[in-house]
């Protein structure tokens, strides 16, 4: 009975995005609310998605140098507070441990918001000498922030990631580590996710809590709001000065490190499925689909089709390969995987069989491709190159179609009302704009990219001198 | 400076067995210690271990059908009290989430010290009928446990591990999966770690809380003393009773699943650490080892030296291979690696050049190997299977060299006393005898072996007729 939910049809995606959402995710069986308010089950579906991502991402850090390290769940609230603009970022939003072992705590405990603190704790008493940097170190762990209105992926309570730090001995050093883990960032999403993304700097007013400056990759989302995907922080010798991590330079003088960090988390598969979704479910890009090709026999019943698509089977083992040979109908079947998103499927049945055909369905577009199965390894192997390759280039179209310039703030304001994307726009520098831009419309600015144009020479909003094109959008 | 400590001599094994080990975990730069009181931190030498151990038990557990997933961090005080003596066995050992979000909780909320309560809940919600049985899920991530006393490893307030947790349709199908991954757990030991384990079950004083039957598998360390190095256990249907797991049969009856949990953790390193180092430190079985081959080039100024060294390390990529140019001398970089235990080091110097040959030098035994260049990868290979072979060899005859029996309870109480290991000896299946054995001589069962022997008729505490031979020791 709960099987039969899974294929009847899902909200439309032009007619109630949240819904639609919200509705990929149950029945992609990627995700189950849980008891615990806020949190989320993930389920097979959707960790493998993240495992793939998590060994993709691990293999580019550790191709830069990066190990792996796990620090404490916990920080003692004095340690949270060394960092002034850090810890008045994050303590409002943490939770607190006050019992432990069926005593009240001396001192309570902050469940990890972030990781800072401690690794800024563990660089103090390792890091001595210039022979010691850089230290390029990373965890994959789970975080925490309090959050008052949650959706799956995009905004949970609790959440996955990966979070680098580093330290090095030079601020030449830590800004380029910076940019090397923003480029990192967005090649793999480029690459991998097929999700295009703008590069950039934020402003002052949407940086990191104790940063010196924080880089971004933003992505478009299929209705037209922003996803902060990525970001890199270059922290100068801020945290260093607050947990004394000091270092003696080559002449034997005492210094402090300069340090960065850089974070994805499991936020990012809410973009896979808001970028490449569509009204039949998930579809995902071929290099990290948890299964790329299901097969799918048709009149299975009759001798030697189970056969023939478990030969076929054999013989894709270099993909991630599945056979269904349940008793449900092929129909059935075709809408299950749709539904979770396999972005190539292979029917065969008895007449492909005397043909020495099978037929190739992809997820993305629809498309049914007759194959000789003599030639199924390089058919099937192009195709989904061919898909990977094509949901980026969809989604660059998308994006692209949906940027829009604004000269001047009467076009700016109705641009966000009535053109749902991305508003390439120019800007004085003062602070005072953003937040009247933001209080306006709901905007805000997501980055200064690095590609800059000029659009105008004057502010979007005051109409002073610009100093920098930003681009802005409402935002998840 | 902080180097040259690095390689000073540590503690002899011999001497003080306890100093040994924590000297070990720090100049192996396993662990360090964290200003949160009772957790540490994983460095690199240590996480990279356990990625290893993670990447090997994950793939045979992915081979028996098993699916990863992630459950929440926190567990309500409503959830975890629905089973009786699962919370009776937990509650005193948790840490307590009372503040989040600048706000009071309404309920408490606990730091997981186990799942078993968050999957009982999941499947309560996807498990309708015997078509989605059986669900055999696990998850990578850390728990909580409040500890008076804690050492690194071998017991923190936070550690790493995974959880198996899986659903049955009837009792002989739990029974099956319990002792299948009883089984993964002792090959994976055996073959990867090797370390010899007793496969046995838990006296029902000693096992999990809420559980039918516990399986353990244990294992002797250098002193003597054992170590539970994985547990299975058979939950029954006293979980889905509590928590309301129902499913309908094939008549369309309802019925309770049958539960399993199965769990190995970071504890493993200590067992690792406690089984195969020396006084040198550090011993890695190759098939876990981050580094397994350390090239150490000698008179590295000499024309032509690093040049071949990086020759060999080019021709030795299909291991995991090192290559140490940093101006330190030989001998330091000889101990480092000792300490670090790196199982093979290779030696190359111009002489050796001259004569295209090179020294491998076993880091188990101290051996020192001439090879001649053109077979270099043929001799690492077989030399790296005979130290994962002679190391697990060397472990199993300490082991039973360490193994004793006990007829009486004077002999019983002697050995204890005297010689450190594991006693064999028999039992009534009293519970009084077992408490008995424990307050006199801090020795507790460790598993009634699935290999019986009869060493006696009588118990070895009571004197009346024996049910079972059990393996006791003084434990970790």
């Amino acid at each position: 009975m709960a099987k039969d939910k899974l294929v009847t049809a899902i909200t439309s995606r032009d007619e109630d995005f949240a819904q639609w959402y919200t509705d990929i995710v149950k029945k992609a069986e990627l995700v189950n609310y849980s008891k615990v308010k806020g949190c989320m089950v993930i389920r097979p579906n959707g960790y493998a998605i993240w495992e793939n991502i998590q060994r993709e991402l691990d293999k580019r850090f550790k191709e830069t140098g990066v190990e792996n390290v796990y620090m404490p769940l916990f920080i003692p609230e004095s340690l949270l507070q060394k960092e002034k603009d850090h810890v008045e970022g994050f303590a409002p939003e943490v939770a607190w441990v006050t019992h432990g072992g069926g005593e009240k705590l001396q001192e309570r405990l902050c469940v990890r918001p972030t990781s800072e603190t401690l690794f800024c704790d563990l660089y103090s008493t390792i890091v001595q000498s210039y022979r010691d940097l850089p230290k390029l170190y990373n965890q994959w762990c789970s975080v925490v922030r309090w959050e008052k209105t949650t959706r799956p992926f995009l905004r949970s309570m609790e959440f996955l990631w990966q979070e680098g730090h580093t330290a090095h001995a030079t601020e030449e050093d830590a800004e380029e580590r910076t940019i090397q883990m923003l480029n990192l960032y967005s090649d793999f999403c480029e690459q991998v996710l097929a999700i295009p993304v703008i590069k950039g700097k934020k402003t002052n007013k949407e940086k990191f809590a104790g940063a010196n400056s924080t880089y971004t990759i933003e992505a478009l989302m299929h209705d037209g709001k922003a996803l902060q995907s990525g970001t890199s922080h270059n922290f100068g010798d801020g945290f260093a000065k607050a947990y004394d991590i000091q270092y003696t330079d080559k002449e034997n003088k005492l210094a402090y490190v300069h340090q960065t960090s850089w974070g994805m988390s499991t936020r990012i598969i809410g973009a896979i499925i808001m970028v490449h979704g569509d009204d039949n479910g998930l579809v995902l890009p071929p290099a990290i689909a948890p299964t790329q090709v299901i097969i799918v026999p048709i009149a299975q019943k009759k001798p030697g089709v189970i056969e023939k698509a478990q030969e076929l089977k054999q013989r894709l083992s270099d993909f991630r390969v599945g056979l269904d040979i349940s008793d449900k109908t092929p129909g059935w079947k075709f809408s299950e995987y749709e539904m979770k998103g396999v972005p190539l499927r292979i029917e065969i049945g008895p007449k492909d069989i005397e043909a020495g055909m099978c037929v190739l369905a992809r997820r993305d577009t629809g498309e049914k491709i007759p194959v000789n199965l003599d030639d199924l390894e390089n058919s099937v192997s192009e195709t989904l190159e061919s898909i990977q390759k094509d949901l980026y280039t969809k989604a660059k179209e998308h994006r692209d179609a949906h940027t829009y310039t604004a000269k001047d703030y009467d076009e700016f304001c109705n641009i966000v009302k009535n053109k749902p994307g991305f508003i390439k726009a120019m800007w004085c520098g003062d602070e005072a704009c953003e937040t009247k831009i933001k209080e306006d419309t709901t905007a805000t600015s997501r980055c200064m990219p690095f590609e800059q144009e000029e659009i105008s020479d004057k502010c979007v909003c005051c109409g002073k001198k610009a100093k920098t094109m930003v681009y802005w959008g409402k935002a998840y």
